[in-house]
C-alpha cells in the first residue's frame, strides 16, 4: 500500500455501513477515538496519520440528528486539519433536508446552514443517498452525488411485488414511484395529501385504480409511520386490499413508529442499511444494503 | 415604539433568561415557534417582523449542546434572511469552547467549527459570559464581548466569604480566583492538578496556606462536580476545615452531579443563570443573576 | 430631503416599471449613463452621489438574459463602489431559475451562479416577484423576498372569472392555483404534463372537472405559448368549452409566441408589468401593474 | 489512457479553435450538449464522466460577450460540480477587460465582477491571450497566464513587413509595437490621441518618422476599425505612403467593420484566431493561428 | 455629542495629518496606545469606546512600509472587533501600489495582497491620496476613494508657475501634467524613459517645446530624486533653463533624496503633507496640505 | 527528476536554514530575486517554473518581523500565481503569535490578523516550530503542524544537564519545561512571574526545590534576555548556584539582550537555528538545528 492510498474514517452513527464500504472497496479503517462527555461535548482524536491521503468520512445525520451533525463537522475538521489529500463527505442520510425553502415565510433555511457548515468543515466532496430535496447540491459549491435508490430497492422488491400497484403517497414522490413501477412493470398510482392543523395530513384523493389490488407503498423515509398509516387508510377507502409492502430507502423509524407499523395488513417492510437499525428491530422489517451503490461512487470519486 | 426599534427573539434553551433580559432592556420580545419533530428535525418560524430591526437572539449552548447550537444557528438565520439590520447573539453559556487546540495531535478545532458556523448562519455580534478560553474570539472576525462575571459573582459571595480562603482548583482559573480574593479581601490558594488515565485528575499540590480554614472553591462552571469533590479531597488533607462554599458562572451540572454535590461539607453552592436550572434544583444551590451586567452590554451594542 | 434618503437606479431593461416604482415610493430617480458599446461592451456611470444611502437597483433578467445580468451586476457594482449604505436589487423577474437542481446529470446549477455573481457584485437584499423556484432564496445569504402576485392578479381577473374553472397547466403551479381559486371562489383542475422528447410537452391527464366549462388558464409565465396550446388542447378535449382566459405572472413572449397566441378561443391574456411589454402587443393582452405590491416591500425593507 | 487524463470541454463560441486546441494537445473533445432556450436560458449538460480529470473549458467571451460568459460560467460550474480534478479556463479573448478602472467615477469595475464570477464559478486556472490591461490577474486570486501574442504575429507578418514603420495607433500599445519592431527589425511610430465627444478619438501627433514610408499599424484588437482608419488618416498627413498592413491579436470585426475596413489602402489585416471568424469574412483577412502558443502553456499548466 | 459619532483613530506614521484632520472633520481623537516591542511585535490598544461609531482610521504606509501597514491592520482590526459601526480608512500614501500586475512575470501582485489584508482587517471604505494605480480600487470590493491632488497642487503653484513648461517625467503621469497644465494656463511637454539595467533609468526623448524655458516638474512622489534629476539632466540637454520647480504629492525622500536634490537649480520643492515631513527637511522644501481635500470626502463618507 | 517534484523558495530571512533544509529533502532551491527598494518597497521574481510542482517557501518573520512578514506574503502569493501546485508554508519562527486573544480589552488579534494574511496570500499549509500559543492553528483553515522542540533541545542538553534543576521561567512553559525534565531525568521548578508596571515583570514565588543546585532555565524565546536575568535573580534568592544554562528554541536577541547575558554566572546559552543568528554572535550561545525535525514533518506533508 502506498501514502497516498485513501483511508476511511467511521463515524459512530452506522459503524456497519461504514465497515461494509471500507470493505467493499477493500480500504482500511482508521483508528480514532470519539468520545461524548458528560456535559454534551465531544472529543475526536485520529489515530493514524493522514496527511496527503484522501479520507472517506462516513457519517449519516440520523437522529440523534444535531449530534451526528456536530460530530460529522468534527471528524472533518480533524481530516482536514491533519493534512488530507481531500476529505470526502458519505452522509448516507442528509438530515434538515426537508428545510429546503421558506415559502413567504420568515423561517431559517436549514438545509442550507448544513451544507455551508459541512463545507465549512473542509468537505471537499460529499455523497448521499435519495436526498430528501434535490436543490441542496445547490447550497453547496463541492462537488456531490446522490446516490439513486432506485435499482437496489426494485432487486429487493421483485420477488414480492408480484400483482401490486407502486403507490406514491404524496406527489412528491410520484416521479421516483413512477420509475419503480416502470422498473418492476408494475402500474402506478399517487396519493394527494392535505395538510390538517398541526402536523398532521389527510389524503384526499387516490389517483389510479387499486381496488382490489395489493400495494406496495415507497416512500423515501419512514419516521413515524403515520404516512404509512393514512395510505393504507385511504387505499382500502378506496377498495384496495388489506395487504401492503412498504418500501423506504431510509428507515428513520423515530418513538412510535414500532407501535403504528406493527399492523397484520403489513406484509413486510423493506428498507436499506442508511442508517443504522435499532437493535429491537421487530420482524417484518428487512434491510437490504445499498452500499455497493454507494462504492461505486466513492470509487470513482476517489479516481480508482 | 418606531419602527427600528430592538427586538429578542428567544431561544427555548434558557426562556427566563431571555425574558429577563428583555424586561431590563426594555424591548419586546418576538413570538415565534420553535418545534422539534420526532425524527429530530427542527421547525422555526418568526411571527412577527424584524425587518431593518436589531434583532437580539439569546440561546445558550448549554446541554443538549448539539440540539441548542443548531436552534441558535436557525434562529440566526432566520432573522438575518428576515431583514434583520443586525443580529446579536446573545450565548450565556459557550459550549465546545474547551476545544480551542490541538496540542500536537490529530483533533478538530471544534470551537473554530463553532464560532464558524455561528457567523455564517449571520451572527452581526457575539456576546458570552465568562467564556471558558479568550482566544475564541480570535476565532470569529465580527466582534464580541465576554461578560466579566466577578463583580456579580463577589456580590453574591460577600455575605459568605467571611474568614474563607479562595480557592482556584486548577491553574486555569488562577487569574479569576485571585482577582475574586482581592474584590473580597481574602487570601487565595490554588491546587495544582495532575491528569491521570481516562478523564479523571488528581490534584498534587496546594500551593497557599489553607490549614484550618473554611474554603471558597471558584469554577467558571460545574459539570459533573468531580472537580469539586477532588478539590474538597486535597484541600481537607491539607488541613482545611470541612466546610466549602462552593462558586461557579455556569452550572451546567449533568448526570451525577446531583449526588456527587449532595454532600454535608458544602455549605452553598452558587452559580449564575447563564443555564437554566433543572426544574428539581436541590437546596443548596442559590441562583444569582447575571442579566443586568450582561443587559450592560447588549446595551452598549445596541448604542442606544 | 436628508442625505440618507433613498434613491432608485434604473437599469434599461424595463424602464417604466422602474419609474413607476420610484412614483410609488416618492424616491428620486438617479440620472445614470447605461451604454452598449459596437463590440458588446458595457459602459456605465452615475451621475448623482450615493454615499451612505440606501440604493433600489430595479433591473428584471428579462431577455436578452445574460445582457441584462450583467447590466445588472454593473449597476449593483458601481453602487456600491460609490458608497451606497445599503443595495436592493429588485428583480421583478428572475432568469435561470429553473436551472435550480441537477437531478442526477452533469449540469450547472445557474440558478446558484447567478445568485452567486448577484451577491458578489455587492446586492445586500434581493426582492423578487413570483420566482419559479423557492429554493433560489437558498442560493443566497443575503435577506430577501418574493412578491406574492396572488392578490393582483385575482384582483384583475375577478371581473372575467365567472362561471371558470381556475386550471394549472402542470403539478408545479397547482399550489397556486389553489390559492386563485380559493380567492375567486371557483373550482380548480389540475393538468398532469409528460415530457416528450426535445422540450415538448403533453398533457397526460385533467384532473378536476371541466366538461361544458369556461377556463382560467393560470401560470407562472408565459413564454412561447406551447404550455397554453397544449392546455386548451387538453381541456377542449376534455370538454370544456372553446372560452379561455389565460394569466400569468411574466409576460416573456418570445419569438413566435404572438402567432401561437391569436386564438380565437382566447378571450383575454393577463400579465403583469414586470417585463417590459413588447411595443407592439397585440390586442387580447392586458398589462396589470404589480408595482403596489413590490413597493409595499421595498418599504418595509428600507425601514422607512 | 488512464482515468485522470485531461480532457477539453469546449463552448460554443469558438469550436475551431477550441478543436485545435484538443489536436494540439493530443486530449479529447467532451461530449456535450448546450442549448439555449427560446427565452433566453440556456441548458448545458456534460456526457461525459469527468470526475478527477482535469478538464480544460475553451470559450472565448467575444460578442455577444454577456451570452458566452455566461455560457462560459454555466460550463465551468459543471465540470466542478461534476467532480473534475482542476477546471482549466482558457479564455482567447477576454471580453470586459477595459473596464478595469474608475479614475474617480461611479462606475462599475466590470473587469473584477467578471473575474470574480468566473472564479466563483468554479476555475482553478485562467489561461487568456494578450489581456488588454495586465492588472486583470490581480482581479483573481487563481494562478493565471496571459499568452503572448508576438512570436505568432511577428511570424506572420515576416513577409510583409519589409521596408514598413512599425505603428502604435496609442500610447497604451507603444511597448508591445516597439518589440515587434525590434523582431522584424524595423523602426517604430507612436500616435497621440486625444478623446473627442462621445466615443471618437482623433489623433493629435505622429512621433516617429513615416514620411514616405509604409506602415504596418499593430493594436491588440479591430472592433469597428475606427481606430485603423483614423490611424491611416494621422498617417496620411504625416506623410505615409497609401499602403497599409494591419494586425491585431483580436478580430473582433463588429457591425460596421466591414464597410470600414474595406479601403484600397489597407493591403492586408492580419489577426489571430481567438475568435471565431464569421462565415463571410472579406478576403483581405488573413488568420493565423496562436493555438501552438495556448497549447505550450495549458501544457505546463496541466503538468504533462 | 450622541453616542453614534464619529471618532477619528490615529495611527503612529502621521499624527499631524490625523490631528489636522480630526480638526477639519470636527470629530474627536481617539485615545490609544501603540507600542513597539524590543522584538519588533506590536502592541495595540484603544483608550476609548468605539461601540456603534464610525471610527477613521488614519495611517499612511510610509516607510517603514511594512510596520506601519501592519500597525494599519492592526488599528483596523481593534477598532472592527470593539464594535464600531463602520472603519474607514484613510490611507493618504498607499505603498506597494507599483506592484499591480506581473506582465508576464513569475511576481506577486503585492498591491492586492496588501488590498486583501486591509480589508480582512475590517476597513469598510478606503480613502486614498493620488494612488499610484487607479487599478487598486478593483483589488477592493469595499467602496474607496481616491482624492484627487490636482486643485491642491495647482493652488499652491500658481505663484511659481509664470513661464514654465509643466514636465511629466514619464509617460504614466503625461495624464495628471495636462491637467495641471490646462488648470495653469501652461504649456506640457513630456518626458520618454527607457529602463536601463537595474534599477536605473534614462530619459530618451523630451516631447514638446522646453528650449529657453523654466520647468516645473511634476510628479506623484518623489523618493530617491533620481527621476528628477535624470529629468533636469535630459531637459537642459534639449535648452531649458537650469531653473526648476519641482511638484509632487508625496514626499518620500529615501536616503540620498536630500543630497540628490541640494541643487542651485532647483528654486523648490512642493509635496503634501500625506506623509510625515523628515524633521530635519532642508530649506527648498514647501509643504501644502491637502487635509482639506481629504476632510471633504470623509464627510460625505461619514454622510454627516 | 519529474515535473512534479517539489522546489524550495527561500526567503532572505535565514538562508543558511533554507539551504540546510533542501539538502534535508534532497530538493533544489529556486532561483529567485528578493529586492528592497530605498522607499521600502519590495521587488520580488521568481526565476524558475513552478507550475504544477509542490513549493516549500521557507521564512521566519523573526525581526524586522513586518518586512519579514510581507516579504512571506509576497513569496506566497508569487508562487500561487505561477501556478504551484501546493504551497508549504515553512514558518519556524512565527511572530505576532502573543497577539492571540484581547482579554476584554479593546486589542487587535494580531495572531489572527497575520493568520489571515498568510492564508489569503495563497499557503496551503502551514509548518511552525513551538509557537508561543498553538490556539493560532484554529486561527487558520489550512492544515498546520508545529514541531516540538523537545527532542532536539533534550539531546543538545544531556550533556550539560547532569545534576541541574530544570526551571520554567513562568507557568506558560510549566508544561513543556516538565517534558523536558521527564526526558533529562532532572527534577523541575516553576517560576510564578507577577507582571509590574510596562513591561516588567518580577518573580514572586519558587516553586520546587532550588537549594544548592546549579539550573537550567528553559523557555520558547530570548528576546531582551530580560526574563533570564529575573530569573536568576530569583533562583539565586532562593538558595540555587550562581551557575545557570539557558535553553530556548528561539535565539530573537533584541537590543540589549547581548550586554544583559553577558554574564558571567551563565555557562551556557543554548538555541535552534529557526531565527538566522547574529553574525557577530558572542562566544557562549550554542546553535544546535532543529532542521531535521522540520525536513521529517515536510516530507510528511510532501507525501514523499
Amino acid at each position: 500500500m502506498s501514502w497516498s492510498d485513501p483511508i476511511l474514517l467511521p463515524g459512530t452513527a452506522n459503524p456497519a455501513f461504514a465497515a461494509s464500504l471500507a470493505g467493499e472497496l477493500g480500504i482500511p479503517i482508521a483508528e480514532r477515538v470519539v468520545q461524548r462527555f458528560p456535559d454534551g461535548e465531544l472529543g475526536i482524536e485520529l489515530r493514524e496519520a493522514v496527511s496527503r491521503r484522501p479520507v472517506v468520512v462516513v457519517q449519516p445525520t440520523s437522529p440523534p440528528v444535531a449530534d451526528n451533525l456536530l460530530e460529522l463537522l468534527g471528524l472533518l475538521d480533524a481530516a482536514r486539519r491533519a493534512g488530507a489529500e481531500r476529505v470526502i463527505a458519505v452522509v448516507p442520510y442528509f438530515g434538515y433536508a426537508r428545510g429546503d425553502s421558506r415559502h413567504g415565510r420568515r423561517e431559517p433555511i436549514l438545509a442550507r446552514v448544513v451544507a455551508d457548515a459541512i463545507q465549512a468543515a473542509g468537505a471537499s466532496h460529499l455523497i448521499t443517498v435519495d436526498l430528501h430535496s434535490p436543490v441542496v447540491e445547490g447550497f453547496l459549491t463541492i462537488p456531490s452525488n446522490d446516490v439513486d435508490p432506485v435499482p437496489v430497492v426494485c432487486a429487493a422488491l421483485a420477488p414480492v411485488a408480484e400483482d401490486v400497484v407502486v403507490v406514491s403517497p404524496d406527489l412528491g414522490r410520484a416521479r421516483t414511484a413512477t420509475r419503480i413501477g416502470a422498473t418492476l412493470d408494475r402500474p402506478v398510482a399517487v396519493l394527494h395529501k392535505r395538510r390538517l392543523s398541526g402536523g398532521d395530513v389527510e389524503v384526499q384523493r387516490v389517483s389510479g385504480e387499486v381496488d382490489g389490488r395489493s400495494c406496495l407503498i415507497v416512500d423515501d423515509m419512514i419516521s413515524t409511520g403515520s404516512t404509512v398509516v393514512e395510505a393504507m387508510r385511504a387505499l382500502e377507502a378506496a377498495g384496495a386490499r388489506p395487504a401492503f409492502v412498504v418500501a423506504a430507502t431510509h428507515g428513520v423509524f423515530t418513538g412510535g413508529a414500532r407501535a403504528a407499523l406493527t399492523d397484520a395488513r403489513i406484509r413486510e417492510i423493506v428498507v436499506t442499511d442508511t442508517i443504522a437499525p435499532d437493535p429491537g428491530a421487530w420482524p417484518p422489517t428487512r434491510v437490504v444494503t445499498i452500499v455497493p451503490a454507494v462504492a461505486a461512487v466513492v470509487r470513482e470519486t476517489l479516481g480508482g
